[in-house]
């Protein structure tokens, strides 16, 4: 896609499904077809983001890599060829459709505005850059809820810095690996804050598994040995060390942090520093960092007190200082199920239904689109639960959450980062459980407004809270 | 191991982990030594149902297949190197220590029978076969609480017709594979039907995804093309359909019987067909068909009614009926939420708290391994979820989930098939929890009466069952 893109053609990325390898050629084209995945896999995560148009997890294309080809309803398509894509219907047209940008009109604005007068949920945007970030501001989002901070680690020679911090054996070779990508994520962390002067920033710490910042294939292990002067068998060797069975329930998340406690030092020091920096150039920096894949208190706590003694030795270090929270993320089912415990020293719960999803149905997200459409016929599902929130297993666990985090900690923040933080129906079902914001990707952020607004209006006259029993029934 | 054997040699299998393919070797072994997995992989599991000694996940060893050799603290061992294990300790010992077998002799079986009495929770055994159901017969299990079914698919040349089954397009094609694996199975099931004469027998539907049954590496597919008369290019290309990134939380448990309902008929027909011909030999026989990974009150009911139709058909066929009940194995932490709607048309729950202890903590079980000596390091936990039963998380469910499944269905059985059963510390936290049975591998029968009746005097002063406020607690 790079390439095609460099001759100035606009390119459609066709791809059995993305990693973030493909960064790169996501950012460049027009849209984006993958045969695997669904609504919650990299390729539409990762484009919902960017505002391209995305169909993911297309059962009719078959693609053949190496005639740089692919094949649906009975036609080749080879590289070339003029494409369009619907994102909203899945449907693949052959040659080129017209098509135009959406805007925000003075009657739109006028009517998001009134929307939010009567909300009582905030609307902030899950953005990792600032172009993103000014996007979802513009469309009216009050902060981000989630910057997600792997891709930071992909950018430039960054990758060679982490690699490096992969490969390394003690801890002191893997802090100079970790100095070497600090200067860049503060950087990326000040662009941030600066599109967001004035609202909070929630920042995530590190969450996917180390083995996705090695390459799988040969060819690029091959590569990546000269480039760090290091055996192709040595990376092979992490490779296959690192390799997972189930990589969603491994090692990641805090999971990391707690082994390697060097990573959360570095990137607390990233970003209070970039906070530090901006608001000395005047901005109004509000820093909120959210430690992922929370499932015991004791993690919470262990993460918390590295955070909390890093912010000290930067400020101590800097002579100056600068408030900030600390939250966890809560994906995990035993996170919802002991959320008294982790309440007590967290300052805020962002609720990533994504992964609660996978885990509360035992769901692999990359793997539920080979059962899914045998579950609609059938009848055993009537929506998809990565799209719509299941309020009777999921959502149960939300609310149970929530009221429990509020019983040891009443003033404690909670919202949803989720991609359900951007679907009117879930939306509902947040507000009735009392949470204070939903965090949605930037063009999602008009529709969250409204829906915000429309579930005021649908529980006026109901109870605004539901009663306690109703988490049990 | 299986040539050693042959040669009438003694063999201690070691491997970088076992899967099922390995269960001949398994068998003729003495001990099993594996690099990778713990507490509940499938080395330790199936070693645990065949009482033999086993230390998996040993971080101790590197094994070297080419050269047929291991090395660990610095010296190699050899294939026809004497080895000893301590399967409790998890030491390995080079040479050969004279080991004894353990025995019931009449002081420990009196002593049983005195715990017994005194017991409120009767103990089950999970067994696969006459041989293991009668030796956990001899121990005092008062029946089978788990019949896994799928290593009955590797038999003879049943993994043949496992393999068409998977790689028929057509309905008509598969149900003609499966009719050639029914016969087998249902020998199987009435060798185990006679040994647990008057007891209860609970079967499980076959539960791991689909490529478990197809050979992985290149020369066994070769092997399996030229057996079946098929291209190795179409075997390898169903191989790849059915990778999963995340098999655990994959197509597999009750998702098969749904997609391709002629699997659960097949079943159901060979448990239910073993069932009336050992009846008519005079056996007392009770069957039991559980069917795994339910998440949804919809997934349990329409495989309960095929399970009720196939079974209405074959007893119309032969004329005869036997009684047999139909329940859930409650593994997943929807299933626990959900539980008063699965509970209304359920005879039984059987809680899998191995799979539910993955799904809660989002630990999988097989990779662990490579977080789990830093938790406990550094006391983010204090014991092996996957041994003592988190009563905080898991067990938080299991008790809600219990309580919800009686309000609907008050006569419904609860009892516990995972590793927790054999348990003594989660083996109380069940007895307070007002569970009917916990079920163990043979070998843990002895342990598990005992911690029964401990758990009745334990208990005796204080509420036999918590109140409600202690499951939201």
């Amino acid at each position: 896609a790079a390439d095609w893109h460099e001759e100035g053609k606009k390119v459609i990325l066709v791809r059995l499904e993305t990693s973030p390898e493909d960064l790169k050629g996501m950012n460049v084209s027009e849209g984006i077809l993958t045969a695997r995945g669904g609504m919650t896999s990299h390729a539409a995560i990762v484009a919902r983001g960017m505002g391209k148009c995305c169909i993911s997890g297309s059962n009719a294309i078959s693609i053949d890599y190496k005639n740089r080809q692919f094949e649906t309803g009975g036609k080749i398509y080879r590289e070339g060829d003029w494409i369009s894509l619907n994102g909203t219907t899945g449907d693949i047209y052959s040659g080129k459709i017209p098509t135009q940008n959406p805007e925000m009109d003075e009657d739109l604005s006028d009517l998001l505005n009134l929307a939010d007068s009567i909300a009582t949920m905030e609307v902030r945007t899950n953005a990792d850059t600032p172009h993103d970030s000014l996007t979802a501001r513009n469309f009216g989002a009050r902060g981000i809820g989630l910057t997600r901070t792997e891709h930071m680690f992909f950018e430039g020679n960054q990758i060679v810095a982490m690699r490096e911090m992969i490969l390394s054996n003690t801890m002191e070779e893997r802090k100079r690996a970790l100095a070497k990508i600090l200067p860049i994520q503060r950087e990326d962390f000040e662009g941030i804050f600066e599109a967001m002067t004035g609202l909070p920033v929630t920042i995530r710490l590190l969450d996917p598994p180390l083995h996705e910042f090695l390459p799988q294939d040969e060819s690029s292990q091959k590569e990546m040995a000269e480039t760090m002067g290091v055996s192709v068998e040595e990376i092979q060797e992490k490779v296959n060390s690192l390799h997972e069975t189930n990589p969603m329930l491994g090692h990641r998340g805090c999971r990391l942090g707690i082994t390697y406690p060097e990573i959360t030092e570095m990137q607390t020091w990233a970003i209070l520093e970039a906070a530090l920096n901006m608001k000395n150039k005047g901005f109004e920096v509000i820093p909120e960092i959210m430690v992922p894949l929370i499932g015991r208190a004791k993690e919470f706590n262990q993460q918390a007190e590295i955070i909390h003694q890093t912010a000290e030795r930067l400020f101590k270090d800097k002579g100056d200082r600068i408030k900030y929270k600390v939250g966890a993320m809560i994906e995990v089912p035993r996170a919802a199920l002991t959320s008294d415990l982790i309440a007590e020293k967290a300052d805020f719960f962002s609720y990533g239904t994504n992964d609660l999803t996978q885990m509360t149905f035992g769901f692999s997200r990359d793997d539920f689109g080979k059962f899914y459409p045998s579950y609609l016929k059938k009848g055993i599902l009537t929506a998809d639960p990565f799209q719509q929130v299941d309020e009777n297993g999921v959502g149960r666990l939300v609310h149970f959450s929530a009221e429990k985090g509020r019983s040891t900690n009443p003033d404690i923040k909670l919202g949803v980062c989720g991609e359900h933080g951007g679907n009117p129906e879930s939306i509902h079902f947040f507000h009735k459980v009392g949470l204070n914001y939903v965090s949605c990707s930037p063009f999602r952020v008009p529709i969250a407004r409204l829906a915000c607004a429309q579930a005021v209006i649908k529980n006026e006259k109901k109870i605004a809270k539901p009663e306690r029993s109703a988490i049990m029934a």
